[in-house]
């Protein structure tokens, strides 16, 4: 699995909207964005907090491919599906790495044939989703739910409608990432979703060893100090450390204590700072057990938006034939 | 895991119901007890022998976290949801001992930031199922599917059911729990619900190294000889000998000349005696396949009232919330 | 696992249907089967092209129960009886042949007392779902998904539904089938099922250790030479090398160069000769990649076929108790 580690925010309206599938934050125009932030927002209303079902896709088939274990993602997109009224397909999926592409491919396409029209698809390999999305019929949806260390791009998604619903002016926001960015799928899409909502400072913040070694993109400030980055954030995005991958060598105990987040070091931040995590958090290594429990963290809430944001994007995907958005 | 050996009749109407989560037999009024079976009993009429699906609870999602195997209860937990209407969240979880408390409770905590309801859980651990439901929100329901040799309530309910089915009249009844009484939650629960619907005597049969050692709670006899405790009995549970367990170390054969339910021990029992077993059933070990297949015999019929109960309690816990039981 | 190898043709009206179970080719009344491909292509009209869900089976519950290693057969049982509204219970069963009969038995049975009503049974062992359907209630369906080297109706069925799209006038085909004939379940049921249909002459082209030893059955002739028993055929059905199978001893390279269907050799056949496989292909070994993703290959169209065949199948069995078809 090799690294992506440049993080261009180079997309304006100007980019054409890629709305057969969801690969990336890369590449989507702004207004596509906006409506799946604005449909997530009507359905997390209407349809999530009240608990209730419709009948929005019936008979549309959705398949979750999860070659990486996932409780969360998978589950989130899982509810979004039925609470669709589409047919979850119960595809049972081997968690490794090693499934090789090809062997993905013939699958996808006999669930094609079958009559799947969604694909969920996470997998260890950089860019495995577009490569899936590029050999399927035009009336399939490639979704991806994380590939490698490249994107996830439904995870940014629900963090933008996280912060929109308590800070939702964009344009005067900081943004503090905290932990291995490295390898961070998450924080790939986050920092482009960030700009592309114009967002204009996002600060990478972790050991250098989990910095980029090149120069970072271009609105981006890195620091090798949390107490240095945490300065005037009025968001600060906490990653995981994914101690299950290979290139994993941290001692948790070293980590915490210098980048850990603790009361003392959020007070660093901005007054009324919310605190977001990807889940599933390792308590009292990237956050302190008080923090987590502290009105500030918003980490229930972003699982929360994520069952709207998936069925915005399942429904936006399944309109984007008819009238391109 | 420990044993909880002291099974006591203590509960009156006096004690408080407990019904947002079903966590034993212990603890319930006798009005909830009346009202799953009155329940179950329409249910059974209504939806689950005309086959039918109801929309009883649409939009309502319920997570079976089944940490023990199982066919016969998840299945059906599972089908009483689908009856009902609900989303059924597919959760694969690893059926083994050492999944601990912490990582349960985390699958819940996510499981219900994502918009589960209910948690349907088997554990090895006695008591981990009311660990969970001290720490949910107050709209969360946790039923307990079993827990380590503590408790099984959805198994005496619908043990009651079928008793009530034959033999209505539970004031004038002698009941005989045979087999593995230490280790049983079954026998625990069962116990505590004969004792809640006013049956005089229970007896508890099995080999001495299978019963408590100390004196066993007013209403309960016990028997070391299966043909001493059968005398007279209106009803027989026989219980599965666990040969999966780690504490089990004996002898099949041995158990079931000495503990086996033959047909002419049966007719040790009072006439029209009826047989029962929580299954699956060790062929010719607990139970002679003669009487297996003998009209006394009404294990599939435990079966199928088994869905309509849980089918009650899932509703019932529902509507605890609006207007108390 | 015995093979069987006699494969009669002696299917006539006269054979009373026997429309509970769907066990195999072998003993169904053409008019059933007739029947079958007429609500199939239906089905494939109403439901399954519009993408819709039909409520044709409320309440009635569908359980997989796969004990060999399945992706394509599996799931088009589930999308057709999600497809008719029924209830599909998510069995997870060990894909390993050492599963006995007996505990397939207790299953199966502990299923039905739940209230399951349809059982698709694949299995290693010839006839274990005929040995099932005979222990079941009369109100049950079993439908065999695959047993050994013995039947496959389901895929015979979808075969001939393909064809007849094409080919509608079976009583003047000549149909090849290309590959390990004596361990197919899918060669045996099909050339039954074509038999059935009218068709005049079947052929079995093999090398001599893939073709039965005994005579074949009138209609059929055996070419140990693909040049030889392509010629003037107008149906090519060419089977899966099954490399995971213990007697399997090929080498796949010798295989495809004497086997292999290639442009040139499709060639040898009548114009317009359409090509099956009953999947998944073994790409360039059975069939030339060209081959495959040519006009001919119909193997897309068979996949999608086998959802409409399968939902007529569950459908008629299911009308079969109040009006025999």
């Amino acid at each position: 699995m090799s690294e992506k580690q440049t993080v261009a925010p180079s997309l304006t309206k100007t980019s054409k909207p890629s709305v057969q599938h969801l690969l990336g934050i890369e590449g989507l125009a702004l207004s596509f964005v906006q409506d799946v932030l604005a449909r997530a927002e009507h359905l997390l209303t209407a349809v999530v907090q009240p608990e209730r079902i419709v009948t929005a896709m019936p008979g549309k088939i959705i398949a979750p491919l999860f070659f990486e274990a996932s409780t969360r993602t998978r589950h989130s997109f899982e509810i979004a599906a039925l609470r669709l009224g589409a047919i979850l397909l119960p595809v049972r999926t081997e968690t490794s790495s090693i499934v090789k592409g090809e062997s993905v491919l013939d699958t996808v396409k006999t669930l094609e044939a079958l009559g799947v029209r969604y694909f969920i698809i996470r997998h260890a390999n950089n860019g495995l989703p577009a490569w899936i999305a590029d050999q399927v019929n035009a009336t399939s949806h490639v979704i991806n739910a994380g590939d490698g260390a490249n994107e996830h791009p439904t995870q940014a998604l629900l963090d933008l409608l996280t912060i929109q619903q308590v800070k939702p002016r964009f344009q005067s926001l900081i943004v503090a990432i905290v932990g291995d960015i490295v390898h961070s799928r998450v924080a790939h899409s986050l920092t482009q979703a960030l700009f592309l909502m114009g967002v204009p400072e996002v600060r990478w913040i972790g050991p250098a060893s989990l910095l980029p070694e090149e120069i970072p993109p271009p609105g981006v400030r890195c620091f090798e100090r949390l107490e240095q980055g945490l300065g005037g954030a009025d968001v600060i995005v906490t990653l995981r450390l994914q101690q299950e991958r290979a290139h994993f060598s941290f001692d948790t105990n070293w980590y915490s204590t210098h980048f850990g987040l603790t009361e003392t070091r959020l007070k660093l931040a901005k007054p009324g700072a919310i605190v977001l995590h990807p889940g599933p958090v390792n308590r009292d290594v990237e956050i302190d057990a008080k923090v987590l429990e502290s009105s500030q963290s918003l980490i229930q809430k972003q699982v929360r938006n994520g069952v709207a944001v998936r069925m915005a994007v399942l429904q936006l995907l399944g309109e984007a034939k008819g009238d391109a958005v």
